[in-house]
């Protein structure tokens, strides 16, 4: 298939290379590729059998609903969000289980389905009663989505039909003579989109126009939250900056985004960017995580970015990855494949344990207690462990990673017959019209990224390289030629030969990171990056230190000391005392040394405590 | 009535005084007792009717529950804590009119009253049906908390034989040989104990006992927050620190320290004790309010006390001093009534605006945004309001303030044969066996406290008077001489002569306070305290200043401005950045001066942004 791609717009400055061009080799992304394949899907799979919501479809056809459903009232999203992951993987590795497995949902799903279309476990005996919170819309947009992916990979299909049928349904339910209502959950906008790209059919393109011009204009109820948690509070293109419930959100800026370049409205475009830029610049942890608040999930005030009650919850990390992406593909500006760089390495490798079957539903940047231990075969309630859990009572942030991880392949590069841009470095065989790439990198431990043609045009192209934003210092070489280049895209423009070779030498010393003197939550602190992973101290590393009365020493560098970064501390008992106001009396301090430990790895050696964010000795 | 008080153990080191024997004068609490009674209580009388919780006897009665419903399950509380205000009102003015309306829903309720004692407006179909949510028994809990106010101030009536006969019920109910259970909201146990002082009959503190007993043996289903969140995790006395929902567990607690009382239980004192030490010096926010957590209104971990989340409910501020006065009359420890001022003076003061029609659900000590101005005539969601709103869904705030400043007379001093014990200060007329004595003073505002002998046994007896734990440096009057007092009580014992004078000279210069170095959220900031009153930074005050750039100079204390406090300090205007991590560019500096004001009064004049810790210039 030519376009077995995540998102394939017809416009834009960037064009998307399809998953199957992009073969993952081992390193960090292909390690997680090929473990999403091995054991995530499945996982997922057998939990999703074992909490009923495949059941629940075929409780539907016998008739037995409402009474032997189980599972939450959005179950058939993360369903249809697996099996998006299953479509994924079949179309990159072929697997033909995993093929036969989706074939027989998707025949499951056609018999339960309606004959209007209407298809949903919940709701069958009350539809649309309650657009705020029963999901309906978007368990269609992750079936739509999941579609999609099927379409682009494998083609038409029972599953495909049900989703076409679903979408008509749709637009004939809530087209402009239909209800005049929105969906309680965005995500519906983007998936409409997708499929106006892979069908070209107009009324999916018109109907998603029409749900981003519908949201903002109160037709939902005004919930404890406020409108503001579902963006029904202003239209999204007044909107200043993302708000409200984090995931919700960020589908929603993905099907604004999509329609805008669709449409050709750059008024929409520019809105979305604007309220991206403050959404970066002051409601964003430093692993890239989105979402400050526990009580709704929800964006909270600029900079109040505390990072012991950080939620950060990982699918609200995907769905900032599909925005940075979509902005890459319409812009081709180097700022938001940095933001998915970030947010890759830190608030989504995060989530999966080294085994890929258990998650991370929240990602905190500070872990004040040992958590307890998940029971290894019990579902979570939503975000409630401390550390990963095998399932969760909404186990969204699962079956995202696992069609995030199975598509991961087409957020490498983008080709067109200009040339070849590389936005992530990961060890790949990058096939496009001008040219085959190889590329060869240990990246993010080392910095040496080498890209190698091995089939080229013979006229001239361009091929270019994101330098990160983080990367002072890096430099280009190109046949004997060495040149320092700055962070954006590095360009070298020549015709081309086989076994010519580029190498972009990234500098990985660790760095000292300090937050904006407005996040309260962090002052007289320091954060250690290197290259674009984030570090942090867990208390399995520091024995006899509480972490909670930590300092660092950063008159140097942290040395890289294996896989760590160490660097002298200090930390001290103090007094107990009772009441924690006023003069602390004298504590007796005591020297360490911290070992910084990747973000992405803490929690895998049992209950510990962390933080990221460390206080700086002495204080500046 | 010689019982006339919140709280009549009938052992421990302290005894009451009688709220009829404490008559305050004009000053900080007779002031807003007085507001309370010529406003607060008919505002929330006009709200309960209006929103239709009284309305919801009536359909109880007419038998059109229960579709004719309205408001939360838990609204028949939010009334009784109303009546408990009215009977402690009438008890103390002797207000006519509210002494008929209380009769009235008296008369009312009796009539919607189950034949069994059962009195619920919203279970009557499906009794005990939801332990975990359903309230029933914390509705009772209030109900009998109002009937004891009744017998302590007027005597039995149709209202307080509705209470007494749903006590009985509950004892039936629940008892030994009944349903194993206790309420998803604890209040009964502390409700029947006084229930049990007041009548003598044994079953009720057999009842509170069995009911502490049973919490913490996982009788209540494993909610989505936990069986923390209603403090049935783990037993009461073995508990290390209060947890869970912040409300829930001081009014546990203020049960398990009148179970303990009554059966002579130190262990049980003990542990509360304990639990109270801990929560106080690592989960209290310096207004004394407590709770951190939005999601689930809950404490958080040690030190987790960021301010610009404080959820610090206005209802676990006056659960916290019911629970703090429990531990006074229990121990005679200054310690208790030390915390009681803070949080009255901060935490429970701050909540009603200054006509008493208006309250704040959630105190905050950082607003970072300014906040919309809720509707003078709505009702907000639980907490929605950033400003004071003049009724919530949820209002048990509004009810709780009523019965608290209606009765605080009782909590200024206690009294038995050998003395007389002054624990807050407040210019009042005190009248006691062994002596009547008439208070003058002007505090918080000045550190003045005038004691006259109006009247006086022959024999030797003691004054104590409260010394606070912050006042450094104070000194007592006593004729002709002067000494130094250290915080706790200082202690005149001698003959006293009709028209003796002592005088308690608190230090009232401002003071700077630093929080403990493991509090993350506030690293680097001091706050403005002066005597009990803590103080903050409001925008409207700062006119050219974005408050979340300011930091003050500590070199001089803060010198006064009126009811303010000036102090220099600089602000700066930052740059806007795309990304708020890594070195700040330069800013430029600008001085201003900063003008603290009461934390109590913040928010009178219109929409304001506010801080009580900022920042220190330079940084220590």
């Amino acid at each position: 298939m030519s376009e077995a791609s995540p998102v394939v717009p017809s416009q834009g400055v960037l064009r998307p290379i399809p998953i199957t061009d992009v073969s993952l080799r081992e390193g960090f992304w292909g390690e997680r590729q090929a473990r999403n394949a091995s054991s995530t899907i499945d996982h997922c799979l057998n939990w999703v059998r074992r909490a009923g919501w495949i059941d629940n479809f075929a409780a539907a056809v016998a008739g037995t609903l409402p009474e032997a459903r189980r599972g939450r009232e959005f179950s058939d999203a993360d369903l249809y969000k697996l099996i998006e992951g299953m479509a994924w993987e079949v179309g990159r590795s072929g697997t033909e289980r995993l093929d036969k497995e989706l074939l027989g949902l998707g025949e499951l799903m056609a018999k339960a389905q309606h004959p209007d279309g209407y298809l949903n476990t919940k709701f069958g005996h009350a539809r649309y009663s309650d657009l705020e919170w029963g999901h309906e819309l978007y368990c269609y947009g992750h079936l739509i989505q999941a579609a999609v992916a099927r379409l682009r990979t494998t083609g038409e299909d029972e599953f495909t039909a049900v989703a076409l049928r679903a979408a008509d349904h749709v637009c004939a339910e809530f087209g402009p003579a239909g209800r005049v209502g929105v969906c309680g959950h965005p995500v519906i906008e983007t998936a409409l989109v997708e499929l106006y790209r892979v069908t070209g059919r107009q009324r999916y393109l018109d109907q998603a126009r029409l749900f981003v011009d519908r949201r903002g204009q109160r037709t939902l109820a005004d919930i404890e939250f406020g409108r503001r948690y579902f963006q029904d509070d202003v239209p999204v293109r007044q909107s200043e900056v993302l708000h409200g419930h984090a995931v919700r959100a960020l589908y929603l800026a993905c099907g604004a985004v999509d329609v805008a370049v669709e449409t050709g409205d750059t008024d929409l475009l520019a809105a979305v960017i604007r309220q991206w830029e403050q959404t970066v610049a002051t409601r964003t942890y430093l692993t890239g995580g989105m979402g400050s608040r526990h009580q709704d999930e929800s964006f909270g005030e600029a900079f109040e970015l505390a990072p012991d009650r950080s939620y950060a919850e990982t699918c609200a990390a995907v769905a900032s990855v599909m925005l940075s992406w979509r902005l890459l593909l319409a812009t081709g500006e180097a700022r938001f494949a940095d933001l998915a760089e970030r947010t890759l390495f830190n608030a989504i490798a995060v989530s999966p344990d080294e085994n890929g079957t258990a998650f991370f539903y929240r990602n905190t940047l500070h872990q004040r207690r040992l958590p307890g231990i998940p029971a290894v075969d019990e579902e979570s309630p939503r975000a409630a462990a401390g550390m990963r859990a095998p399932w969760y009572e909404v186990s969204c942030c699962p079956t995202n990673i696992s069609r995030m991880m199975a598509s991961i392949g087409g957020y490498v590069a983008t080709a067109d017959s200009s040339g070849i841009q590389l936005h992530q470095f990961t060890a790949a065989d990058i096939r496009t019209e001008v040219a085959d790439l190889q590329v060869d990198t240990a990246y993010p431990e080392a910095g040496k990224v080498v890209v190698r043609i091995r089939r080229t045009v013979e006229h001239e192209w361009a091929l270019r390289i994101r330098v990160p934003a983080w990367a002072t210092g890096a430099h280009l070489r190109v046949g004997g030629s060495r040149r320092p280049v700055a962070p954006g895209y590095a360009q070298v423009q020549r015709r081309w030969e086989v076994g010519d070779r580029v190498v972009l030498d990234l500098p990985m010393t660790a760095r000292w990171t300090r937050p904006d003197p407005r996040i309260d939550a962090v002052r007289g602190c320091v954060a250690v990056e290197r290259g674009p992973v984030v570090y942090c101290l867990e208390s399995v590393d520091q024995p006899d230190a509480d972490l909670e009365t930590f300092s660092v020493v950063t008159t140097d560098l942290p040395e890289p000391t294996g896989t760590a970064l160490s660097v002298p501390a200090q930390y001290s008992r103090l007094p107990d005392r009772p009441w924690p106001y006023g003069e602390t009396s004298a504590m007796e301090e005591l020297s360490t040394t911290a070992l910084f430990v990747p973000y992405h790895m803490w929690g895998n050696r049992g209950p510990s405590t962390m933080r990221v964010f460390v206080p700086e000795h002495p204080p500046r």
